[in-house]
């Protein structure tokens, strides 16, 4: 067994797109910037690149730390450096921080040329195509034709769907993991929730509470709250927290009583202090708008036969956000349409979150596929 | 078969206690009111009462109608009145608003007789104990020293099992639906961001909002909503809402896309417009504390063994806030304690919501279990 390592220190890097760019919502963008971190080598023939695509809350920075931050590690930084599933002695891993993002690419923070202030409420809405059509541009800029393999757990994994579907010459393998083929209504329903609570903080100001030196924390608290429910199985909070009382026995108070309300009381305010707003609002919509079906009457089958990428689609047994059912479906729609899929079902208690977490099945499966992936 | 109908119309009713009520918080209330409604006749051997219990935004308005208020129909007017499973031809029904509620009983927006101003967050906790106490008190009152049953469901049923165990000779069935015999950490999760809802909005004010003549709407809106994703299950959502979008196309903007938020919205802004901010937050603590095998160490088979009712549990196939699970852990344990319990899971597709709807399987076995209770 091969030791495995971290890719150690990073450096986070910016591109810049002078051309316009019009989004599928009918909005412009006069130009952006990206920011993006690289692990490992782009070999000589430029063939092993591998894209990793964030979540909702994620960023560019995906593995190893920043040399002025040593406790800052990488999202996925358990999957990826030389000897681990995404072996950056094979491959060229890219992490890219999505339009509108909120951790340096071009989003509702930043300035709006035509204004001079910050985009706020006016920052265009974004969807899944528009950010895979900006991580091909970035490729361009990169000199990468193709990539061996697009990897995303979550709405990350819809952008790797997505990507097979949108450039199916640009793409080897899809990795799909704990994602759905569209949001139900108990999704989007989660998502609104999540929006309303930051569109009626008195201190969102419209969106453009940057100009008055607040920021909606309280709705954004409430937001990320809801959001760790949907990501922690019913098992896994019962596990870590079950019915733990803070002292021992009821003191009647709307102070914290039971350690789960402290989790998430703590998990919402760490998040609204550094977490935007907009992006958060503007990135619950690209969730709610991705349906790749749609434009095919809603016939996934006939939606993925224009792929030709290799698919694997992995699914968490607890994960009641995006359950199994939901990978299921991508599945036998690529089944259906004759395209080479694998399939893993992974037994975890950790609901949506095992996506994140170093389970040794699951990086078994990855490790697997991706060794077989040729570069 | 019966021809069934409503009890038509209805009078709430107002009991006046005047003793100090030592509640298990270690508040005192110096006195209170109940509001009741009852449907039906007592006997002369007073043998034939069923307390209706109501859940967290529930009344004592359980059956019929107003007569200046012909669309106010009770909340569980299709289980009750004559040929319907709570027969009022056999019983005497009664349905009463819990201590602390907000529809006539004492509450956190009554007046304080020690300082004349609303109680507000003065209000003591109520425990599920607290109400089953004040609900002897009533029956005292109204001269029933035993219920022929209780009936209640999610919280109601909770309060039929407290009955059980706490007067134990003064109940002869308790019908326990859609209930847990306690809640889980992802149960308390969905409360806490309810209350943060609340506890946040500005217009709060510490809970004394009645003063300042606001009323904290924002809060109980989201309150609200995350509420109702709870109750209903994700199939229902999806024939109810599934992505039905308002314009049949995406518009790209934060009013009402998809008919799920509208729905989510109107339910929000609606429940804000009549129900006590302080009233949903007291009763969220009550379900949190909700734990009568709390006191024997958890061992739920030791605590019921001083039942001495019969019971009928029920749970429905969708409900994930209270699952059957959680009904079979109640049912478990009451075998394991050698007590007489019928379990009915009923398959349907409205969640936890299906304990308060007209379908047949589950109109049947209470029509069928009722019609075997002695009065």
């Amino acid at each position: 067994m091969t030791q495995s390592s971290s890719v150690g220190i990073v450096t986070p890097q910016r591109a810049r797109f002078d051309a316009p760019l019009k989004l599928r919502s009918g909005g412009v963008l006069p130009g952006f910037e990206l920011v993006y971190e690289t692990y490992g080598t782009l070999n000589a023939a430029r063939s092993n690149a591998v894209l990793v695509c964030h979540a909702l809350s994620g960023s560019h920075h995906v593995a190893g730390v920043y040399a002025d931050q040593p406790g800052n590690v990488g999202w996925w930084d358990n999957l990826i450096g030389p000897g681990r599933p995404l072996d950056t002695d094979k491959f060229f891993v890219i992490g890219v921080n999505n339009l509108g993002g909120c951790y340096g690419s071009t989003g509702p923070a930043s300035i709006n040329p035509a204004t001079g202030k910050p985009w706020g409420a006016d920052f265009p809405f974004v969807t899944v195509e528009d950010w895979v059509d900006t991580q091909a541009l970035l490729a361009d800029m990169l000199g990468i034709e193709r990539f061996a393999a697009v990897v995303g757990g979550s709405l990350g994994g819809m952008q790797a769907l997505s990507w097979a579907l949108q450039y199916p010459g640009r793409i080897g393998h899809a990795l799909v993991i704990a994602a759905a083929p569209k949001l139900t209504a108990q999704n989007i329903a989660f998502n609104e929730v999540a929006r309303q609570a930051i569109l009626k903080d008195p201190q969102f100001h419209g969106g453009n509470y940057y100009e008055h030196g607040v920021v909606p924390t309280r709705g954004l608290a409430l937001a990320r709250m809801v959001g760790h429910i949907t990501y922690l199985s019913d098992d896994a909070m019962a596990e870590k927290f079950g019915r733990q009382l803070r002292h021992g026995k009821p003191v009647y108070s709307y102070d914290v009583e039971f350690e789960i309300e402290s989790y998430l009381r703590y998990q919402g305010d760490k998040f609204a202090g550094f977490f935007d707003a907009n992006t958060y609002l503007l990135t619950t919509k690209t969730l709610d708008y991705f349906d790749p079906a749609f434009a095919h009457g809603g016939d996934l089958t006939r939606t993925l036969s224009s792929a030709s990428a290799e698919f694997l689609v992995v699914s968490f047994t607890t994960d009641w956000r995006f359950t199994p059912q939901r990978s299921k479906e991508i599945v036998n729609a690529l089944l259906h349409s004759d395209k080479r899929v694998s399939y893993a079902e992974i037994d975890s208690v950790a609901g949506h979150d095992a996506f994140l977490l170093d389970e040794p099945l699951y990086h078994g499966v990855l490790s697997a596929y991706l060794a077989n992936v040729q570069v």
